[in-house]
């Protein structure tokens, strides 16, 4: 099931960029939960195309219809299907496409495997698809919020304007009106106005940037996780690796931490009211696959928007060379709208490892 | 199943540092593959401890028992169930962790899971379940092998002692013998040197220290990996967190990639042959999820290892503060046998991808 | 992942009775397949309500929208979503359902699971659930028929009225026009009269009847199940007690095969054109879970309707006596409509076992 | 994963007959059960070979191993893999099926899927697999001991000699004494007495039986199980047509209730203080996939044994007709051995529903 994620709350996705929609169903998700429309469309409306002067214009509502699972303004513990249906089509905008391989894009790779593909709009290989990780997410959210467990993901880096390291490894847990003050949601004032202007500066060139996004966690208890595959930081690597343009993951200390000897890395226990704390945090929350009660918080790296409006080699599909110029309406800058997207995938990893824990220490 | 990896080439480890064994079950293996238990025995050599002298001196043979599934020296494509049964135990050596919780180790975050732990040498935490994987990964390997795919990782870098970039970008892609060259693991020579020398010295001091390890993968046709949450570099991804002492993936270009434009970073397509090959390959082998037939390569940052022959502060079972002294016999560097478990976990992925793609694109 | 089914061939259903509607989600199907709403269609219309005089008059169309998944006439190889809208909708009829358990029906175990429930036809519980079943059906179907398999169900039994045994026995395999030349799905037309008018009968009485489904299969080869859990008679019996009101299945010589000694129930093998064939079918065409390449055969049991038009005695959700009596419209025998639905499920068991054998038995 | 069953609770099996030994994975088990070898080991004995006069007198004493996840006497939550060895092994009695397929066994089911096979003595498709199932269904049966769950599975039919239909009906839950007092696990006496008899004639004849065993269940609480594809009853169904020459599976009136309207089959609801309950059984326990609360019980069909002393017809591997004499020590009757193996598997779907429940309705 590629397109599904999640062992116990599971969802699975569907649709491409310019079929009828694109949706998800949400499997296993307990019964009880107040759930609205609304609340899943201020999630989607964080992501949507056209929110701000610094993503792409391309002009979709994306409005979401529950199709099944919520009865009464409450889950049901039965299948919550969404739909949002596609809008704004421009299939001609892509006759193009048809023919020639975009540079790093998916288009020769969904040709090799299935000897077919939609081309338009990069059918399912559009970030589109995502809107249905994040109607998701928005109900896992909302699970783990009953649960006091807040989620905040921000923009830390674009290309290299970047959070001042000291300020970045201070910062108090952010406020979401911290993050969404800004176009870029990034909550350190000076470094978005910064982002925003380079993101402007890339796109009039017709280029694009790429950057990091943080993401920071705060109220899981302890003993969140599995030992061995299916550790807490794995399962989040792999949700944050199979984002659209992701290229990396660390947790903790990271990339950065192997500059450390073992004596200036490792956590110290300490006492705090009698219950077990670590002094520093570069464990990232998680020892050994499960979460220690600390504050779980990873980066994201994404690389640059593949779609330039800037003329490229590429060749076609007979094998011959040519040109491409990308044309339509993209993103300089995919992290704006990535920042609901990582919160999603990481509520989902974590609502998913909650059950999980719930059924090997539940009533037996 | 949190022991359980691959979806359809599907392996079980179990067992614990100090009870009876270790061991792995490998299900939906291939029929007819030549293997042999010396042939497993020489991927477990790799990483087994007391093989240098800049390893762990814990001095244990290792030797692995095929109990089912292979049939006249071949695979019969039933479960191949192989054990390493444990030997030098010293369980007296443990008394201390019953109560006292190790710094940046599992042994709280397992209390806390679990409620009960088996405190000797880390139980099921210790890096020996990884045996299992090796055991395992040496027969997806040879799989592989019969397909012309060859996997090789090798230590980038320890601590701030690394192969110098430009080396790093163009070397060649390495033959076993340069790896195993080093006992550390890295083919270029006057790196290697100083790493070993860095890893004493660091030992000498009761410290230690982690890095980067590399892996490369050459030989894997276009079209393996599944868009969306299956993605190649997604599930590469989790394989690597899953590790001991991992925290963090990049493939391709990967966090360095983020710092450059559109323009810079895109991987132009150019004609070869009538075949579609990339100019650059910042992509690192896939797209949208999917390997394009380039080189797949990715690096894995491995922290310093959390065990210490220094004192550090900690808590105790009942709460209270107090104090710790590493003890027994560990590696001050993981990287140079966690090479072995790199290669094996790549090679269980792409083996499960590739029948993944079977299943999908064969005879229907 | 308790409303999908399959491993490679996954289908997710959701959808309840009087939401907005039902659908499904076909996962992993492979790319290249040329299918059109009009053939899944085909298929729901022989399931659908109102088809004939002895099925439930509730008069649903049973629309289908394909959302996703194919472009240009031909599957894609990603996610098929299809989509029913529910229209025939009377929710006022149902306010009783809300505070009392209809015996036999699942009113009391969903309120019992989940604290809540959507009461109204059922909600989830309703057969309606099985349209996407059966439009995921008709693409597995499809998938088979482009290997020469054929799948054929077709009512043997309604309550005591029975095709023959001997009839049964010799009966060559039906052709689609014989199932379908009568209201019941029966091909023995002497037989299926009789149960026609039992059936109305019974109706006529407010009353209900169950009775049992054949299911043949020819055109698989042998090799295809897998041994232990997976067996494909296994995977069948799931799959068959997976649908409502159904309470046995059995294959080859079943239950009456019981009766017999070993030596007069085995199949001897016999050459025929140098290939091993058994002269008997008692197996009915799976040894030791796998295939054998003779027509695989088997029964399913489907208990009476539990609506009825009768005073049934019954308690409310406040615990108190009471009584209910059936309205609205139903089937007095589900059997006629269950047909698609049977072997819709058979299909979905052959394809997934298809295409595991595919992924393990494939290019390596 | 082919070799493995339960989604929370997961068993992988492993193993030949004739290799070095045959095992279990238990992966998913609460921690803190207190379980013992000797538990264990009183399950294997009673489906070990040389237990009575009336089974095969394959002399083994099938005495396990637990390798790993109990400690100090507790299950720790991590894996428990269990080991029995080998002992018996006569390989040369079989050198004859090396190159003969046996009538309705699986030699040529799995030369066809898997181009090769372990001929001596079954090799995988050995009963000797369900040694593992039995070890890992100690374990789920002892949990739902805890829960006050009881679990009891005994022959009702041998060929013809079966316990009177009144008596069967009537029949209060039996006790494990009532059970294990005789030799074929009937609980009525002179039934059980019967039967022995008619299995003694049979053997002398060289020629086999099969028969029905009943399962039922008491103590499960409402609300386990799951609508939709993983139904009880269907997962219950697909564990028994799992195992070795069983052939049929019916849940409450099962294939005799089709006989029945649905005035009479209806199980009406009644206030028992203040709780519902069914004034009658038809059901079986489970409602819409869903337990009831009411004792759950079931049937399975298992064919009289495949091997015969008597000459068959058979082909070998190069297609031409020969002939076989069933050789070696076999049961003539698999049902008294198959009791506890039924019963393992109803307690691992059992434990497997309740965990899914716990994960769904626990903490959140």
């Amino acid at each position: 099931m590629p397109n599904s994620f999640g062992k116990m709350f599971t969802i699975t996705t569907w649709g491409e960029s310019h079929g009828a929609g694109v949706g998800v169903v949400v499997d296993g998700c307990p019964p009880l939960l107040p759930i609205t429309a609304e609340e899943i469309q201020a999630e989607l409306d964080r992501r949507r195309p056209g929110q701000s002067d610094i993503v792409t214009p391309r002009n979709e509502a994306d409005a979401v219809e529950i199709l099944s699972g919520v009865f009464e303004g409450k889950t049901t513990g039965t299948p919550i299907a969404m739909l949002v249906r596609n809008a704004d089509q421009r299939p001609g905008a892509y006759d193009e496409m048809r023919e020639k391989f975009r540079p790093s894009h998916a288009d020769f790779t969904y040709q090799a495997k299935y000897g077919v593909r939609d081309h338009r709009g990069g059918g399912r290989s559009s970030a589109r698809e995502t809107i249905g990780r994040v109607a998701a997410g928005a109900i896992a959210k909302k699970l783990l919020a009953t649960k006091g467990v807040e989620i905040r993901a921000f923009v830390t880096r674009v290309q290299d304007v970047a959070i001042p390291e000291t300020v970045l490894s201070e910062m108090p847990f952010p406020s979401p009106g911290q993050i969404e003050a800004s176009a870029v949601r990034c909550p350190h004032t000076a470094t978005a106005e910064a982002m925003i202007e380079r993101i402007k500066e890339v796109r009039a060139a017709g280029d694009s940037v790429g950057g990091v996004i943080r993401c920071r966690v705060r109220g899981i208890p302890a003993g969140l996780g599995e030992p061995v595959f299916d550790r807490l930081e794995a399962d989040l690597a792999k949700a944050m690796l199979s984002l659209p343009a992701s290229k990396g993951f660390e947790i903790g200390s990271g990339f950065a931490g192997t500059l450390l000897k073992g004596s200036e890395h490792n956590d110290a226990w300490i006492s705090q009211d009698g219950k077990p704390r670590t002094a520093t945090n570069r464990s990232g929350g998680v020892q050994g696959g499960i979460s220690n009660g600390e504050e779980i918080f990873f980066n994201v790296a994404f690389k640059p928007t593949a779609t330039i409006m800037l003329p490229q080699k590429t060749v076609d599909a007979h094998g011959a060379q040519t040109e491409l110029t990308g044309r339509g309406r993209h993103d300089a800058c995919v992290l704006p709208r990535a920042v609901p997207i990582v919160e999603s995938m990481a509520a989902l990893v974590l609502v998913d490892h909650w059950m999980r824990q719930n059924a090997q220490r539940g009533t037996f």
